[in-house]
């Protein structure tokens, strides 16, 4: 005995997301059931819309909306500095802290010739491009560390060696609030290496 | 700086679902940016149905289909015996079990005068005029073990005290595979009390 026919349906929906087991979906879809009409419909909505009107940014890469780039059409943002990110998801990542107004500029992943990822795959072409067209100033490496985000890093940096503009990483080493008896060899390392002066 | 209108009713949304908290629901919706046309649709499609095709049968509270309860309308069941479970979805733990193919009842919850939940406001009237009508021998109490569980099965043993139905309830002891070290004490007390003969 399984469950209705529509129900199952919503539960392998479900299913489709990241993490989501058959007990999560199900629990998912029981809630379903106990939410008014009006949030159903909109849900639905929701869903259907976010193929249509969400696109990505052939400039930028990150997210646009109705081809409205949020990044590349606001004039209130340093023209002069990319902030170079792996995935649109960390995109906002930096936005939310709102600290720093810079352009971004998506590279859609890491190098990884393990998994068959090269250069040519991910979008520096265009960041190259971009460099030269909009005139910039410096860029911001704010990739994930580790081996393919280094090799990355190091890649970019390679490409622009002789050009005027600055390239420029995120600092790695221990976060704020860290129990430094649980941090890896590795970022202990990286801050050790990256100290600073006490001034 | 926020997500794109679109985007973020999606996020919104997501954070309906049980346990779903921002971070999750944004995990969610980037998910559905990378699926494909077919399955949007079909996420959309499924979640404004549940709410058109799903109904709850109006004899034992189960989830039907079109009208058509998955259970009272199976010939193949037992009908002299109701598994009573708390909700709709505890109908389908003891289903997937497949062992006990018996109706069952939704009560609907437990009894709990603290949060204002009395026996009038559970299907309990419509338990008792169904075994009446539907000349039932045996009901087994599939209730959650607890306070509530506890007053609502004696709620409803008191109120058959003097039929000629056969009142059971679920064995409650030592789960299987369970490290006997962390079990709470009312759990060993049970198994304890309910302890039965080696034979």
């Amino acid at each position: 005995m399984n469950y209705p026919e529509s129900f199952q349906k919503l539960v392998d929906c479900f299913k489709l997301l990241p993490g989501v087991g058959t007990k999560t979906a199900e629990r998912y879809a029981f809630c379903m059931l106990d939410l008014d009409d009006e949030k159903i419909n909109q849900f639905s909505k929701s869903i259907s819309d976010i193929k249509k009107n969400i696109t990505t940014c052939p400039v930028c890469g990150c997210l646009s909306e109705s081809n409205n780039c949020l990044f590349c059409d606001d004039e209130n943002r340093n023209n002069d500095i990319i902030c170079v990110v792996e995935n649109q998801k960390n995109v906002f990542i930096f936005e939310k802290l709102g600290v720093f107004k810079t352009k971004y500029h998506v590279l859609g992943g890491l190098i990884s010739p393990m998994d068959g990822i090269n250069p040519e795959d991910l979008s520096i072409d265009k960041l190259i491009k971009r460099i030269k067209e909009e005139n910039i100033k410096e860029i911001i490496l704010a990739l994930s560390p580790g081996i393919e985000g280094n090799t990355t890093a190091l890649y970019i940096t390679k490409l622009l060696e002789n050009t005027p503009v600055k390239v420029t990483q995120i600092a790695h080493g221990v976060p704020i609030g860290a129990d430094m008896e649980y941090l890896d060899t590795l970022t202990l390392e990286m801050a050790l290496e990256n100290r600073s002066e006490v001034s």
